[in-house]
């Protein structure tokens, strides 16, 4: 207690007056840009009747709501549970990481429904959203989440909701460039999501740098529960990572197809990152950090090509791959980054989404190069790239080529807009905690008395327990 | 122990005779009526074959199965997981609250399958079930667990047992008044649900007001996990919130809307709970307590309206204040019932459930009234509000007031219910236990030692660890 | 600490060369298999623009993937959430529950999507796989999960791989005797999945039987928080079994029917089995353990049945007996077995799975014996039970005898499977714990630092916390 007062005093983290101000502002911007923008995709408005008529469809089930909406669902609960308790491996930082997640996912939305709005659902001035939209801006949110993990533990909440603002901008505006000018093919978002969030949120950690943050290293760890919460999030990521691939690819074959290669790819990477896990332990012990986490990579590492014609063994080897790649760099290049590079990585998203997002983005550029109208049939082949239009003289080649040309642009996003975003975070207006306090849900939580006494027990076992 | 054995012999609080005999005699009851009276739809039965062909339906995608089971399991999982966990928030009642809303919620989907059949789909002498049906009937239960939320950690099973029987018959009462003789419009059930289910359960902890409950208070708070077990709760329920409000609306644009108000609504609602929250403690600090609860209102809050052309901004404003109604509730109402009015809400659920679901029921009329044939579309129009038949003529307006009436209703059988049932719980027959034994699983439940031992430790840190 | 490094000499438990071999080779002969067999499904693959045209259907939502798709992500929740959390509930042995599951389930698919694809989905010299294949590759590994469960805390982890190995493989003989040789109905897996996943764990378990496994009965227990964790994964097996019991049933009524009968008989197994807890405690307290496992009871019981004309009141019956059985043989069978016949039964799989499987397999053979022309539709009949071709002549009778001798072939593949995979794992070259060390996560994984010490602290409360 008086350890905290003494901090309190070093360092202004209150939020009274911050925090409400910037949420209520930012939500009341919502409600008005909302207001002049934001309408009904004709499937969800009540003129649906008219419109199908037109459409000549025979039934209601033909509404994209029934083929989406299931998968919807399942990447809400990735967003909200699965990077949400995915963080709370950390003892004493278990309601940051699930609360502030909470709300920079739910501003986050609300803000990338406008911004992917005026990009991709504009119509005579109005945006016009269906559940499409709310899976793209759960996506887009996705890679703020991706971004948190970098800075888990050091920021606070408003920081967070600054550092959406823009990332949520920039993610849009690379996601345009990618998607519309490149007509590049990432429906998993192994570059717009993985790549571009990773390198961001890297970035930015490292323009945070806090060279004294060894003051609260005891606070850096796991303990017994909180790794078995953090495994929650874990499994949802990993089970509904098939539906995450597979949301926005086309109706038919190419959802069922995305969802298949996911399967494949995961299930190779728990494999190879058990086996990597306990070969590099002393003991051979599997280390809980690297379950946690490393068997993620595989759905990362095939989500711009989960929707192609990857193949199942294809996918095995990708996750294959990705599960060494991760778990190796668990173990040397985390320490690595953060001695060397300053780079303090709370929940190692370098490892877990950077380099995988960049195979991802690679495997897809060579996927994409490698399509023949052999393997996807005639239509297929059109259908799958969508080479329509000013696009149906483009050669698997040359897809390939704007591809990892995607690569690049997403690389340069995350490295310019993370700086920037990055110095913005480090003026000192934010409250965020000095390095001992780090960690520590106390700073901007009201935490319950008597666990909080059986903590600093616990944390001081030489401190005896009666006078 | 020794405690425990004192208290023992204060009050029966033994379940050995008593409870088995409730379950098996009310369970082979149900056995009986579902014998007599309950038979699948013909979308469920076997002669399917015929029946599609007689509705000249072209697919067997058109069985209603595929229109709404993933929504299904999304409510069933709010009922058992979302509502289980969420009380779960007591440091020494998370068996009783997971464990006993287990059983009330497993007794009341059949009681209610029975009830709400008789009300809705009887023909020919038979009760005939589908996948709306087991919509619906967890949708009563979670009535039935919203009430459950005041009296939560102070009655016996036995008490939930009889609850459960009664405000499921009251339920399906109030629900066929408000759709078939008023015909009102509440598919997420801001009335019939949230309005009705809270107020009944306000009035039955009215009447069993424990004047000696501080008796029990340091065990009426949470500890660290406990609280992130409450947001495993609090989270399902939030992200499955859009499949509640949309699982038993029209097929097609009614469904998709629904979803995609009831998601803006939510997002809007965490920004406002969260800067109320912090607003309103002292040193800016967010409160758990309204992160786990408050985030929610704007789910119940566009229960009526989620389904009519409530428009996104107008979802955001809606979630936005009931956030604010909400956060305002728990820090200075709830206090307020408990110190003035007796009303000892263990969840909150006032600012959860009852205020919420009265904006909710009013925002649903203000909706319905200012209904017109421009924004829905001619046949949009009637089929939104089912004005055909003896209905065809119904204003917006007249629609309007009869949503109002709906709203009295349900207070009005809520209060009178509420007193009735209070009434009976109060007889000294069911086995609740003492004041002093209020929030502690030990009373009905084998707790397993050595952590009650290190409980006990923790709540008496003065006493010595060793001799 | 000391008494690891002493017991680490009495055997070794290192899996540092042992487990990542096995892990990669199995992996790389995976993708081996794969690139050799492994297609795409015509529904997934880009040429089913082509093939829809062929089939005739009008709309994308006719493929496979929207009627199954939903029901596979709860399926696989199950298997991973649903099993791993569940068996969470030894106090010491979270790590190992979950995490040993997720490497089980993750290899397990694999092989069995080649192994269930050379018996029913070869083509042309090609295993083709849609989201079928998926859901029945999880089934498959369900009943590993289940064996698992009884040999939960005493295996090492290169144990389980190979336990799946052969128990996948014997599992797809057994289930291609029963629906192709014999023509047996078993959409749920009472007979493929339970019975024979159980008999053969409890037969693997007896062959490993540890005499001195008295030694860690300390650790063979829970504590609060992991009977809560275990709840987890109650609560979503609860919840998706209607998903389970109708994934892989036809389309239209067949899947809506199984839905309903499994949602009713499971909710009359939560009563029967909290009576019973209650009854058969001395002073009528509730134990998790039945909560935990005996509710689920009433899922397996109509795994066969589910699909047929069970109707919902047979489901309540059903449910209602098997949730008895279930409980008192938690409190008389599993000591009895124990003690008597040496079958050390860790989650009490015979009472879960075993029993009700066999409760299962013979409900169903008396419902397809009961089968009239009468109840199901000209139609209905022959589709129900796949009367066409060589089987048209069939009779319900004869079909209920070969229901009846599918249960008799999973018992004998499990007891000779079972016992020939128990002498594999009783080598003495897989690195299993001894008995003191059995139920304890330190032996194979890394476990927090402080927490430990808090657990040493809380397994001796006579040790003074300070010198």
């Amino acid at each position: 207690m008086e350890r905290q007062r003494h901090q309190g005093m070093a360092k202004n983290t209150s939020m009274r007056w911050r925090l409400p101000l910037v949420c209520l502002l930012w939500e009341l911007a919502m409600i008005v840009l909302f207001g002049v923008f934001v309408r009904f995709s004709p499937e969800a408005d009540a003129h649906w009747e008219e419109e199908r008529r037109e459409l000549n469809l025979t039934s209601d089930i033909e509404n994209d709501f029934y083929f989406r909406y299931p998968s919807f669902q399942d990447v809400h609960v990735m967003i909200f549970v699965g990077f949400g308790f995915l963080m709370t491996f950390l003892k004493r930082y278990g309601f940051g990481a699930v609360g502030f997640n909470f709300l920079l996912a739910a501003f986050g939305i609300q803000w990338a429904l406008l911004m992917q709005g005026w990009f991709h659902s504009f119509k005579n001035g109005k945006i016009l959203i269906g559940v499409e939209n709310l899976i793209n801006a759960d996506f887009c949110v996705g890679s703020v989440c991706i971004a948190f993990g970098a800075i888990l533990g050091k920021t606070s909440p408003i920081q967070l909701l600054v550092l959406t603002l823009f990332q949520v901008t920039l993610f849009s505006v690379n996601e345009y460039i990618l998607l519309n000018l490149l007509h590049v093919k990432d429906a998993g978002g192994s570059m717009t999501i993985h790549t571009f969030g990773a390198y961001f949120g890297l970035t930015v950690t490292r323009i945070l740098y806090r060279p004294n943050l060894e003051q609260s290293k005891d606070k850096q760890a796991s303990v017994y529960h909180s790794d078995l919460f953090a495994m929650i999030g874990t499994l949802y990521l990993w089970m509904y990572w098939p539906s995450f691939n597979s949301a926005i690819s086309d109706h038919g074959d190419a959802q069922h197809r995305a969802a298949i290669n996911t399967y494949c790819s995961l299930a190779a990477c728990v494999l190879s990152t058990m086996a990597f896990s306990s070969m590099l332990q002393k003991k051979g012990k599997l280390d809980m950090v690297h379950i946690q986490n490393a068997t993620l990579a595989g759905g990362v590492a095939v989500g711009t090509s989960a929707e192609m014609m990857l193949t199942p063994y294809g996918s095995l080897i990708v996750g294959f791959l990705s599960g060494i790649v991760s778990t190796v760099g668990y173990v040397y290049l985390t320490p690595f980054l953060e001695s060397r590079l300053h780079i303090q990585d709370t929940c190692g998203i370098h490892n877990l989404h950077a380099m995988p997002g960049l195979i991802g983005g690679i495997v897809g550029a060579i996927t994409a190069a490698a399509a023949t109208e052999d393997v996807y049939g005639k239509e297929g082949f059109i259908k799958a790239f969508d080479f329509t239009g000013v696009y149906r003289a483009r050669t698997p080649s040359v897809q390939g080529g704007f591809q990892a040309a995607g690569i690049m642009v997403s690389l340069l996003m995350a490295f310019v807009g993370g700086a920037l975003v990055g110095a913005i975070l480090k003026l000192p207006v934010w409250g965020d905690a000095a390095a001992e306090n780090c960690f520590e849900d106390d700073v901007y939580w009201e935490v319950p008395e008597d666990e909080e006494s059986d903590a600093y027990h616990m944390h001081s076992p030489d401190k005896p327990a009666s006078p």
